[in-house]
């Protein structure tokens, strides 16, 4: 058998690698048999020589196999979920996941940590007083069969192996390779024991996937992957341009995913939820028309369904529900300072990355200066992109616990967002579907 | 300033590190303040992408800004060394340096230990009894000016970068790069205060050094390198068909050496020999000529000067100097075997990787499956390529003192002879010269 520095060098020589050289690699690197070194290594060889569409689906199967699976066939219900490449303010899973649900699809999600300048859905729901992300197999399990539903975090069971590549990945640049990527969010995503997925494949400048090319590509190795491995995949491209909704952050989101199951959320946010919602539930029922699945979808938010599966759900994870409907039982910041437009004139661009990055410094998440996290600040958009405002119009407000670094958060903001004198062309939100 | 993480996301994009970057780099990885996983991606970035001649003498100024540098300026003899790629049987360096010396050379020899198949200068040392090669800098130096030459090992002082970092490559599959083996080479090479270095490139099939091509480009780098930082560099590009000299071993070749200052040497050995320690007296020397050198070169060998200078630094580093007159005194294994010839012919190949493994096997060193080392053991050669053999002609024999895997050898030895029925064109040993 080769040594771990001969499949290497077989890999930087050009070679494709098998299946049973990942399952050695993967098992190998989880069991700590293998350096860091030289999975660094090997995972810069791939991304420097690239690793072909059999490569990435070997490397998700090796990923897939290494921890356990869910198993829902006891449940009375076709599982289907979504995930989401990532955006500032993308709440979008916490809000499609409870419609689909009470839809009667089962959604058993394991839910993504804070990456970057990026606030996870795992850090999220943990702003609920109580809730628990660290739930163990049976308990998620049981969970799904009762309300449709349920978030657990990674853990040592479930993923092992993604967990660990990715902290590797983060440390040695290879996070923004597209078979790293779509290895990573498939093996996490099919050991959910899924019949469908949807994937919402956010395209930002600055940002991983920058241009509709790389998009598309990742949509198509996802579907790829998907396919042979036995999940019906659909992907929706969508722009990135602002925030998605109003608020960034860890509670104030969770209040902006409970306007929006009750019908009053903002239009991009809400229109997205909707419609991921309803690929979710056409997947787990095709004999339906996807315009069937989204009056499903639209029925089950306005009779108030939805709201009270997610409601239920938090129940049932130790979170309080009534955080849903009274949101001073979710965490306060002491203090909030408005941004003001600084001349008359149109919103033509509001940076997603500068607006997370500001909200990285006002506490959402760790950064080089302080480790603290404080589940209630962050940043509430009051305009979005193609709105007039004049000179003292309000645009934001920040919202903080600590005050010591709130200036550099200011200026971070006052620079996300450009005011034009003409109003810009309204852009589509959904740029595509992509679809296997 | 950027993040470790930043630097290798920037070289893997193909962006050229500067010589701040490369500070950084080696002095934290020295200082373990980078992970094993960060260099070893950077590495495998720089190996698939390519490393520019900037960068290869930045990456070499870091690693010798690193540690410690001899400081040979109270000696009252110019500086000169020789360093080889690496070869089975390759005893060249522990017979050019004491002629160089004996012609009035300083000759600060830090030496490379065993890699792969390749006995290391410094573990033949060590066969010696009583040799010591930790000297700490001010012994090194006084066994210099006192005798004109001294051997040392890597150490904690002495280019510490490129030991941890060799270490890496090792594991990561990034040993066989042309710019990383430059850097390495010369690192260590300049940190011996030289004013000159002759540089034996070895090309031999299998290595990694295979082709012409690749060996000049190494040759034209190291000059370009040397140019760089004031060291005067000639390179022989050598060829590698068969083992240089007859043996192969650690005691076995300070055996060899001895008899080739002696002046009773293989005639391939002797001749590589001289031709280098004429290169290192002309470079010492420039307005003398390369015949001159030459000259000075024999005629050390011819009145014994060159042997004893060799034995005045055996005693001076604490081996008993006997051993260069009576073999006796170094380590001798317990038993032979010979491997005959199976047919008629003309030897026309022996396989220098071949002859190395079997050494290895035999107990020259660790490989896989134990790690007892033995000084004593290898492969003597009794025949060489174009010789006339008949079937039972000794070809070469096996010395051993465990015969656990003497079976094994005696098979890898057995096919690194190749037997034809025509007999071979006469190949040149010396190929070509390079020189800035």
């Amino acid at each position: 058998m080769d040594r771990i520095v001969d499949l290497i060098r077989s890999k930087r020589r050009g070679s494709e690698l098998s299946l049973a050289d990942f399952e050695r690699l993967i098992n190998g690197y989880t069991l700590n048999d293998i350096a860091d070194a030289q999975m660094g290594a090997l995972l810069m060889a791939g991304v420097c020589i690239g690793f072909s569409d059999p490569e990435s689906v070997a490397l998700t199967t090796a990923m897939l196999r290494c921890g356990e699976r869910l198993d829902l066939s006891e449940i009375d219900r076709v599982a289907v979920d979504c995930c989401s490449t990532g955006g500032v303010g993308d709440k979008v899973p916490l809000i499609a996941a409870p419609i689909a649900a009470a839809a009667g699809v089962a959604v058993p999600m394991i839910v993504e940590p804070s990456a970057d300048h990026v606030i996870g859905t795992l850090e999220k729901l943990r702003s609920i007083p109580g809730f628990r992300t660290d739930l163990n197999v049976p308990e998620f399990s049981e969970v799904v069969s009762r309300h449709g539903l349920a978030f657990a975090g990674q853990s040592n069971a479930l993923a092992p192996a993604e967990k660990k590549l990715y902290e590797l990945r983060d440390e040695t640049a290879t996070v923004d390779s597209l078979p790293l990527i779509a290895a990573s969010a498939m093996s996490k995503k099919l050991a959910e024991d899924l019949k469908g997925l949807v994937v919402d494949v956010k395209i930002s400048k600055g940002s991983q996937l920058s241009t509709r090319t790389d998009a598309r590509r990742l949509a198509q190795l996802m579907i790829a992957i998907g396919r042979r491995l036995g999940v019906k995949v659909q992907a929706l491209l969508t722009d990135l341009e602002q925030p998605l909704g109003f608020t960034v952050g860890k509670a104030l989101e969770i209040m902006e995913v409970a306007q929006t199951l009750q019908g009053q959320g903002p239009q991009d946010l809400a229109g997205l939820s909707v419609e991921i919602a309803a690929r979710m539930i056409y997947l787990a029922d095709p004999t339906i028309s996807i315009e069937d699945a989204r009056e499903r979808a639209t029925a089950v938010v306005e009779d108030g369904t939805a709201l009270q599966t997610l409601a239920n759900v938090i129940g049932a994870q130790g979170g309080n529900p009534e955080v849903l409907q009274d949101f001073s039982q979710l965490p306060n910041p002491a203090g909030a300072v408005p941004v003001m437009s600084p001349r008359e004139g149109f919103v033509s661009r509001i940076s997603a990355e500068d607006i997370g990055r500001a909200a990285v410094i006002l506490g959402t998440g760790e950064d080089d200066a302080d480790g603290e996290i404080d589940p209630a600040v962050g940043v509430v958009l009051e305009t979005k992109v193609g709105q007039q405002v004049f000179n003292g119009t309000r645009l934001c407000a920040l919202y903080y616990n600590d005050d010591s670094r709130l200036e550099e958060a200011q200026e971070l903001v006052e620079d996300a967002f450009r005011i034009s004198s003409r109003q810009p062309q309204p852009r589509e939100l959904v740029l595509d579907l992509i679809q296997g």
